[in-house]
């Protein structure tokens, strides 16, 4: 007999290790709020019971929800534990805006370890109060804008960890490198496929025919920004993963479309929250908040949150408030402020009156993840070849909306460097032209490197430095002053990876990010703080957009268009190929 | 790139295999229909396209489903194959009601030989036009009324089938097994929890804190009969399987209840259709209608019967009309008619115009399921002792409604063989009590049997002899003329089982099931008329009850209540005990 059955027989002397009483029970599989008492046993449900006082004894936890909510633990359906600031640190928060398990991405660790990197992020949170799922990071079998760098061997590493318990897909994927033509991904999703994990997509700006190509590859996909984009991969079985988090906000897509979806076809993310928002309280509770606010139906938004993430990655036992499941709870006050209570991790209280009653995992990583970043930081890779400008004139990424930089012309500056006879390109700030040096920090091709130009940034002096780059292995600068650039890529070396900005040769802010040199071990709040730092340097130098650093991050990345940095030259992502600084048809 | 972009980007040269055009086409992660066209390519959808004519090559299949409507092909989530007839014979007729896939138990080949029988079952359906998903019977680690018969060794090997990809869990178990006791069943389900693959239930009967016991050992159940059972098992997390077949109908139950429910929760289900109700073509697409006739969303019918099986049971790719998915497709004339025009299976026209075109598969099976009947058959064996009838009253089954027997008592007529001085009990049809005798024939302990009375069957002269017991390998007789029973059970033995009519020591009816003994390998004609002569026969000899064979078949099924026959005596079902002839108070 298992261990519950004798709690959901009320039999004489038979007790709960913990009973939530008197509130109003979400009950999945009836879509309703019924008047229940959850007894939990171990870390498990045990049963339902209209009055649990029958199996409540002296060593039983009561919990009251009386007048109150009670809700599955919830699920974010996509983060990034492993960039920014690293998972560890942020989890007490994390669960006191509701959130009991992530699927998460491993970018951060994996892109610069590989199968090692996930290897390490799946042993460190194996006992983490937030059930951590990882899904497998794609990039060392894309070879769109370079050689793909996976060996067999990796592939093989990579396949083994599909049979991991929390290895549950393999992560986005931009379409641009799957849609219409041939990639060595392909032989990684086989064994997906064969392991019936999902795969995530990442389908920015796909629509149409690239959509159906691309809903033939992928399982689901967040990157829906309107209410069409919503419709259109649900018509083609994409799950559809709504967002809203630091990155961005697209509810109001989702909430538009969700008349036209199966709701059960929907989950929710926040595709990572950062530690100033998070320390504002925003979470997955303030998510469903937002839902139920806008008019969806509680049961809709709180599945999205829960059991349709669950059913879809296959996370065994979680998502439901019913016997048997896994008991990760929520006390919420009601479904109009969601205010987070009261919750259970494992049937462990682990958030007590809103607060969390864990501590944060502070001990260190593993030695091999620090101290990453051993590029050359020689002065002269911080500035282009005069030669590629014959007259001066340069193709540039231009800051557009969002993350977009699009492609345009730019007037570069002449840097003298320290010998006038070497004369080659530079910023000319005065012009809004700004240097962007991407350095591969890749030990296997650490000595790539290559300066294009950035207009609309606004940086009128100084420069900024981050290894936080998006999809790439990279130390990323964008200067207007070349003395500059090369301080603040020192001192981000010299820190293991981070953000910097320098200034007049000196460091004026700096947030380390020790750890593969693409996430912090620091507290919220000191991350917060040196973020904001950073922000108000940036600012105080003449940057006038909005999220200054993210748009630094995002340079290197494909996932949204259209002409991006690589080592080795441009990426024109639409057009799939690398250019050069050189125009085709240069002005006269 | 895969082999589905192409056509999905409608490229230039590439063309489907088959395109279903013109019809209203049931999206499910939008649960709408849309005019599209289904290009399929392989056994897979590539693409859902406004206008398939781009992909339409000379080598295309054309389906035309102009004025129609397009479905995911029908999953029964519950039936039985290999018993009464196999499935093989019965798979071109159960395509024409729209089966593409069943999820079938294996209690026919499996309850007599083990893992053996359930690989038999898995190989001999690989090729099956009707994706045949198997659960592993429970039976050989059940001890409510007697030792478990499984090995270690057995154990590890039914274990070892939960790695096939089509086996998707374990077999139904009665409640009465599990809630409130041990059982050595429980290490089996430790190893389906380890592959996640789902329990089925049986909880005819269960409710209260009896059914939230059972729902902490099961995760979904076919057996609710009104409303209030369809609500409870979903308040407690099981999934909800709605049946609808040739044993019950309790599509009004989950009519009645389906508001109350998560939609998703529910699943369809036939529990087995018999030939004659086959042939007057009912079916899963039957099941459907009946739903959408009283009200019932056609999407939540159309996905009760097909994504929801195909989520709870891991079936993967199936259920839903999308990219990717495997081409089970339905082409039905309306939604009020659910007239089903096309079947395809794995992207294979497989009935067309209403009629399939796909042949029964009638190879034989392998030499070792035939000829299983080998128990002695004297005639004593039919018998009861004189002694357990002090004063001439035993205890007896009482025929009820439906398959419930509950206990009453009886007067025994007495038997006087063909000796006078070896008196022994026997039927007394003229005050309709009759003999119901269960000898086991599993080779193990097949020198088990017991015979006990009947009351209420009708039976006046003759008896009648079946092997296709539920739940227990044995075979039973019922009986009016003890002479009779010995040629009624002599002709299932030497037919290596199946059904048998005796009266006046003739066989006056029969139908061979040679496979295990419970499954016949006739046309569904042959077995219809077979079996209607059968019961014509019974009724000749008095017998006025609805289903009389099936009364029969289970007087060995403790899921029914309340007394039952083993072969070592009356089961108690309810006080999980067994009981002889004997009363304990006998009347004066």
């Amino acid at each position: 007999m298992n261990e519950f059955q004798s709690v959901a027989l009320e039999r004489e002397g038979a007790t709960a290790d913990l009973v939530v009483e008197g509130g109003r029970v979400y009950c999945s599989n009836r879509r309703e709020f019924l008047e229940r008492d959850v007894a939990v046993v171990g870390d498990r449900i045990a049963a339902l019971l209209g009055d649990a006082d029958s199996v409540t004894g002296p060593e039983t936890t009561v919990v009251s929800a009386t007048d109150r909510v009670v809700l599955p633990g919830l699920i974010d359906a996509h983060t990034h534990g492993d960039i920014q600031l690293i998972f560890d640190r942020a989890v007490p928060d994390l669960l006191a805006t509701g959130t009991t398990a992530v699927v998460t991405e491993s970018s951060g660790l994996g892109l610069l370890f590989g199968s090692r990197g996930v290897d390490t992020f799946l042993e460190r949170t194996a006992d983490c109060p937030i059930t951590t799922y990882l899904t497998l990071l794609p990039q060392a079998f894309i070879d769109t804008f370079g050689p793909a760098t996976g060996t067999a061997a990796e592939l093989e590493a990579l396949s083994a960890l599909l049979d991991r318990e929390r290895v549950v897909g393999i992560g986005e994927i931009d379409w641009i490198h799957v849609v219409g033509r041939d990639a060595p991904i392909e032989r990684l999703y086989e064994r997906a496929r064969d392991a019936g994990v999902p795969i995530v997509g990442h389908g920015a700006g796909c629509r149409g025919d690239s959509l159906r190509a691309f809903a033939t590859v992928v399982d689901n996909d967040h990157e829906a920004i309107s209410a069409d984009g919503v419709r259109e991969r649900a018509e083609n079985g994409v799950h559809v993963v709504g967002r809203c988090g630091s990155i961005r906000d697209d509810l109001d897509a989702l909430i538009d479309a969700y008349p036209d979806l199966d709701p059960r076809s929907v989950s929710l993310s926040t595709d990572g929250v950062w530690p100033g928002d998070l320390l504002e309280g925003f979470g997955m509770a303030e998510i469903v908040r937002r839902l139920i606010e806008a008019g969806i139906r509680p049961a809709d938004a709180i599945d999205a949150a829960s059991r349709n993430t669950a059913a879809h990655f296959g996370l065994a036992d979680r998502g439901v408030v019913a016997p048997g499941a896994v008991a990760d709870l929520l006390v919420v006050e009601d479904l109009e402020t969601m205010a987070v209570e009261t919750v259970l991790s494992e049937g462990d209280r682990v958030v007590v009156d809103g607060d969390p009653v864990v501590e944060a995992r502070t001990d260190p990583y593993p030695n091999y993840v620090y101290d990453t970043v051993s590029v050359d930081l020689e002065r002269e890779r911080f500035t282009a070849p005069l030669e590629a400008a014959p007259n001066g004139t340069v193709r540039a990424m231009a800051v557009d909306r969002g993350l977009v930089t699009t492609e345009t012309t730019a007037d570069a500056g002449i840097d003298a460097g320290g010998d006038a006879s070497d004369q080659r390109l530079g910023p000319d700030p005065e012009h809004d032209v700004l240097t962007a040096t991407l350095l591969d920090r890749d030990p296997a091709t650490e000595d790539r490197g290559f300066t294009g130009f950035l207009t609309g940034y606004g940086l009128e002096s100084g420069a900024v430095a981050t290894t936080g780059t998006w999809e790439t292995t990279g130390l990323v600068t964008v200067a207007a002053d070349t003395d500059d650039a090369v301080v603040a890529a020192g001192r981000v070396a010299s820190m293991g990876g981070g953000f910097v900005v320098a200034r007049d040769g000196e460091v004026v802010a700096d947030l380390a990010m020790p750890i593969a040199a693409t996430a912090a071990e620091l507290s919220p709040e000191t991350f917060a703080t040196k973020f904001g730092a950073l922000e108000d340097a940036l600012r105080e130098s003449g940057v006038g957009i909005e999220r200054p650093l993210l748009t630094l991050q995002t340079l290197t990345f494909p996932g949204v268009p259209a002409l991006k940095l690589t080592a080795s030259g441009y990426a024109n992502v639409l057009g799939r190929s690398i250019v050069g600084l050189e125009l085709a048809n240069p002005p006269k």
